[in-house]
């Protein structure tokens, strides 16, 4: 049996597991990512954390073969830089330089989001498809896009930024700095600010009451909530939103044709409160699907172990990175 | 040396072409495609042409290997019928059933749109490069993908369908009857619709003489001719226009992040006029242009040939639909 160790580095936390040959999460453990230390002190710990799983185990280092790490960035093939990590504030970052002194393992980095969508059609939602989309609805719009059972990442490996698409032309503003992409609609975040901007002169809505009249503690669930109950302005935002992320979603289909998209991230754990009126949105607002039908439409199962799952079986089922001269 | 057979069939003419290993087109011919008569008459006339350019050059039908054929619709490979060909007016019809009455050749249907990206790729503006988009600036808006030197059509291969992904969230009807896709704002029919309403109350405009008063007759060189001499209605359509086309090519490129996009059709015959800000307008308008950069951007060189290029070449190029059962 072979054994692979996944790291999925967040702003939070920095999540460690081991992966057997058929993707089953054997272990994994989790700690403080720490973010606004030094870079010395932030991959120290993930080698930290990573090495304490495989000892967990009682596995000897000999027994792993690949160290694959997700992270909220891109390395860049040309130049094996770490394009940009926010919640680190890392900007053209060598971090091989920094890894490689803590393990002789081959090391591969990988966007999370791609990471996220392998775990899941490897031991999830997507398990037995082939070819699949997956969107995480967070504190951003995460898109991850599975060819032919392989992340797909663009020709540079810098692509797959299904969020930065534009949905609304020239619309709200993103936190990228663009106009009207589809993140800027259909993201947690985003649903949270359709809200509260509904909630003006509107306090007789149940979401008033229910962020203790304080719009700024207003989240997604509290939205939701409000829905079920009846509340019009909440019903109002909310079937909104699923129009937008519906629309949102048709751009992939009618590219990608998938087999099936995967919803993950914090809107989707409403479940079919979500599920039932977006399926009926994308079959209205998708370009021929009254001809040749849309993809199914399905919830995330792995939760955060999707991302660990994935950066573990970068080796198999990442892309060819080494062809770009990045170990 | 091999030899490839390809045909383009449009609305209005048939064009049939030979096609030597190196992707030269050794001789072509074109008639018309007399849209309206039945398929039996249609497609009758498309194996004759493809024949005829085969006997001009006196080769023996077994120096051919293959009939790569380019139409403007799909094949479900499920099924194995032409979805839907508007220009004839055939919906889920067996065309193969009919073409292999004429000939005993492997048939390959694929779009056109796929064919002439291939085309360009092979014998054109792309040649050298992999990854490569094509968006045709036409009566519609074409999209064509190739990934790592192939035709990309989505999963079912029925996708790549650029021009019906959303460009302004609920906005202007397209043909297809969905609203705000990317070609009711950046094919040439697009361009033209602009400029009309621009007309609108502006009859000082340049445009409206070029038009000789009947706005009805505007076409999209017009539109170009009275920007390049300075007409400010015209000049302000045709910068909206290159705006809008380059949101949609963003979204196109933060997900492939191809190394080139080239543009055919229509509206690329004017050249620098559009090139030039265009180019500006993408890097402005994508995410991430200021840290990674945009793909190249360039014009088509093989204008129609490239369709009956791509379309030779499909079986070397084209997506195995042998997976799908089809012939």
């Amino acid at each position: 049996m072979k054994y692979y160790l996944g790291l999925d580095v967040g702003g939070t936390n920095l999540a460690a597991g081991i992966v057997d040959e058929n993707c089953n999460l054997l272990h994994k453990e989790s700690i403080p990512a720490g973010a606004g230390r030094s870079v010395e002190e932030i991959t120290s710990d993930m080698a930290k954390v990573s090495k304490s799983v495989v000892k967990h185990l009682g596995l000897p280092m000999s027994k792993i073969s690949f160290w694959g790490i997700g992270m909220p960035s891109y390395v860049n093939p040309q130049t094996g830089l770490l394009v940009h990590a926010n919640c680190f504030g890392w900007k053209n970052l060598d971090i091989y330089s920094y890894l490689q002194k803590h393990s002789s393992l081959p090391i591969y980095i990988e966007n999370d989001a791609n990471c996220a969508a392998l775990g899941e059609v490897l031991a999830g939602a997507g398990k037995g498809y082939h070819d699949v989309l997956m969107l995480t609805l967070g504190t951003g719009l995460g898109g991850g896009i599975i060819l032919n059972k392989k992340i797909y990442a663009g020709a540079d490996m810098m692509g797959a930024e299904l969020g930065h698409t534009k949905l609304c032309y020239h619309g709200s503003s993103c936190t990228c700095g663009q106009l009207g992409c589809a993140e800027a609609y259909c993201s947690a975040t985003a649903l949270i600010r359709q809200a509260k901007e509904a909630l003006q002169g509107n306090e007789s809505s149940v979401m008033y009451e229910l962020c203790g009249k304080n719009p700024e503690q207003l989240n997604a669930k509290m939205v939701v909530d409000a829905y079920k109950m009846g509340d019009q302005v909440a019903q109002n935002v909310f079937l909104q939103y699923v129009d937008y992320l519906s629309c949102a979603m048709s751009s992939f289909i009618v590219i990608f044709r998938p087999e099936i998209i995967i919803l993950g991230g914090g809107v989707s754990n409403v479940g079919d409160t979500l599920l039932l009126p977006l399926k009926k949105k994308v079959m209205e607002n998708t370009y021929a699907a009254d001809v040749i039908g849309v993809p199914e439409i399905r919830l995330a199962e792995c939760g955060n172990d999707a991302g660990i799952i994935g950066a573990a079986m970068l080796e198999k089922y990442g892309m060819d990175r080494k062809k770009n001269g990045v170990s």
